[in-house]
């Protein structure tokens, strides 16, 4: 039997977690999988780390252009990250014909369909399970395990540290920017947190799946993102009260017979009696709704050294299954390098249920003049409530909750309402998920 | 490239659901999969039925061997069902090196190794996604995602049946019989229940899943099964009163290094923080822990005619894929046909805590006697709870949640415990689980 030699370039968290399981597995992986790996390179500009890691009889390199020149390479595991130097790398790695597995969100979702596309041309494969969710299947699932389904729904908590965040926020009863120092300092978020509390990191693993299952590339950077910065601890406090928790989620809806896909990444209110909100901490989820199989939750850990090296080496063991059974390009990626991109639906044509909490003066009529100009735009209201407010006496809370409703006019309301001179401080808006498009998602009593 | 022609011998529930759902999904994997799969085949006694699913322009027989005798046919779809007929039919596929795709949850756990071993002789491959957990991608995640794990626990609701009984056992407070005949009449249970409340589906299924990771074969009838016919309302109320569901569990544990395996099937006490306790009605939920991936929980419809299909079709792309790259036998099964049964932990010693209920005349120094032989036999009690019954006025029903003890001390303690004259109806004893094994199970808030 033919050997299949790795080469990892990058041994940063997820590089070293790979290299360490593979170090304990790989003998097992021969003997009992019948699938002869090795680990012939390793390649990472930082010597002392290299040093730190069981290479075992791996060949070292401060270049990743060693691994790439190596004839006898036949997967490149890419763990760089970026959409810079990576790149260049996996598409240099497709040229020289070799398979490529890779964690990296934003490459992909920003240039997938360039990369599968040279995948194609040269008859190597691209595998990205790592990509979204860590350790949970989640592109094996999609792939593999629904191909008979029609995805009608997914709705997704994908980033650890914005969930980790709106828990300790819930249960701390603090604020974002109390709660974020907190999370930096152990390790839950990173120094610059953009990335994840603007919810760019869940849209790119939103992109991805979203790219899987509709017929054509969802275009990353062409769907409505919003992060959680401007959740407030009054709005998670009020939504307890009216039996909501508020999680970041990443939402893929196609109705059948519908052109549109609607994506989006933004927090939402999800009542408590859903799957969804009882998901707290660094965990993850991802909620599918097949035609066939209803819905089907995975939920794990989304992130970390181990979970996502665990992710890397079920791809290890697929690349080496395809290599030596010659069956390349196993599952076709011809989704998302299509030339077919999908139509989005403005976020401004989505129907949804709202949460409105408006900050306004104390005075008498307030509260009438609000309802007026919202019924003036169609918009029923569910319930409202009167708050005190302890943070700020120069105004009170009153929160809206709307039944379904067009985004349009919530925002039109919303820019009328705002040039009301009894508007003390910016509305906060806040989608109610759930019930919309009435999926059967699971419900826990 | 050479066609892919299935045959599908059984057409009841599931059969009908796969005939459908290939109608429907077929020429979407030949064009977008570039799978060539055709339903050439189907057969089933019943004339009527087959006319009622859009079989298409597959050849129609009431007999099964017409199936095996096509020597275009390269996949067999077993879904008759039960250990008889169904053996000798995969035995017979394999043997004419037909692939055979199964949702035959008993015959694989009772007959796996055997039939393992027919299909490594014959060089083709058994399939069998839809034997465990309907529609959640279970075996495909412990084989291919999970691969670089051990997998030190599994704790599983796999009983669709079960867990809808017992969550409207506590919804509606009803007794076992009556919520039993309301599932019938709702199809939710069968004519015959025996087989699901018993606990055996559930140990055909946690069987299978222990038989695939721990290096050997778990014998089906060889671990601890207990089913659910005799939770009463009081267990259900008294455990409710102490913070947990109760839930029919199959649990697999290993600890590293100990050469058992510790696999049983039974109602056990689930905190109601610990995320097994929010699955209700008939969903389905296997929480796996790797040690690299740490707790993964899968989640969804465990059964029914659409969800099972889903699976069967997931096996029908594997079995075209392996088909058409001649890649049989991709991922082996030398754990399932080894000669090495694997050690099973007799359920006496195992370390559990326990809920005990005791139905005692309602004397002075009843409490006092019971908790001495308590004592004698090292069980540690953490706390105790009389309530009144009021079902049956000759007797009080008193509750001791223990300490971790050994389930041999419990046992001879009970036995003595029954012979106490102030012992009035058999004494009821539920595992508690979920701290256990000091398990990093998810947890909800």
């Amino acid at each position: 039997m033919k050997t299949v030699n790795i080469g990892i370039v990058g041994l940063g968290t997820v590089g070293g977690g790979v290299v360490k399981l593979l170090s304990e597995k790989a003998e097992w992986f021969r003997q009992a999988q019948n699938l002869p790996i090795w680990l012939r390179r390793v390649a990472d500009k930082r010597e002392d780390r290299i040093k730190e890691l069981p290479t075992g009889d791996a060949i070292i390199s401060a270049n990743a252009d060693d691994v790439l020149a190596d004839p006898d390479i036949h997967i490149v595991v890419e763990l760089v990250g970026g959409t810079g130097f990576a790149k260049t790398l996996i598409l240099n790695a497709l040229a020289a014909k070799k398979h490529v597995i890779t964690a990296n969100k934003a490459l992909i979702a920003q240039h997938g369909p360039e990369l599968f596309e040279a995948a194609q041309k040269n008859n190597v494969s691209i595998y990205f399970e790592a990509s979204v969710g860590g350790g949970m299947p989640v592109i094996k699932t999609i792939r593999e395990s629904l191909i008979a389904n029609n995805i009608v729904s997914v709705k997704t908590i994908i980033n650890g540290t914005c969930n980790y965040i709106l828990s300790q926020m819930s249960e701390k009863n603090q604020q974002f920017a109390t709660v974020l120092a907190d999370a930096q300092k152990k390790g839950f978020a990173e120094a610059n947190p953009d990335l994840d509390v603007d919810g760019t990191d869940s849209a790119h693993k939103v992109a991805i799946m979203a790219s899987l299952f509709h017929g054509g590339y969802v275009p990353y950077g062409k769907f409505y993102v919003e992060g959680i910065k401007e959740i407030t601890k009054d709005d998670i406090a009020f939504g307890r009260d009216l039996g909501y928790a508020i999680k970041l989620l990443g939402i893929i809806h196609k109705r059948p017979g519908e052109e549109y896909v609607d994506v989006r990444v933004h927090p939402a209110m999800v009542h408590r009696n859903h799957v969804l909100a009882t998901i707290s901490d660094v965990f993850n989820a991802v909620l599918l709704e097949g035609h066939a199989v209803g819905p089907i939750l995975l939920y794990g850990k989304g992130a970390g050294e181990m979970p996502t090296a665990s992710s890397v080496l079920s791809d290890i063991a697929d690349a080496a299954r395809d290599i030596v059974t010659n069956a390349a390009r196993r599952i076709p990626m011809n989704y998302y390098h299509s030339d077919k991109a999908l139509t989005l639906k403005p976020v401004e044509e989505i129907i949804s249920r709202y949460y409105l909490c408006f900050y306004v003066s104390d005075k008498p009529k307030v509260l009438a003049s609000i309802a007026s100009i919202l019924g003036n735009h169609q918009i029923s209201i569910a319930s409202v409530m009167q708050k005190e407010s302890k943070e700020d006496s120069t105004s009170v809370p009153v929160v809206f909750l709307t039944h379904k409703v067009l985004e349009r006019d919530i925002r039109e309301a919303l820019d009328e309402i705002a040039r009301l001179d009894v508007t003390k401080k910016k509305t906060r808006m806040i989608r109610i998920t759930g019930q919309d498009y009435g999926d059967k998602d699971i419900q826990r009593r």
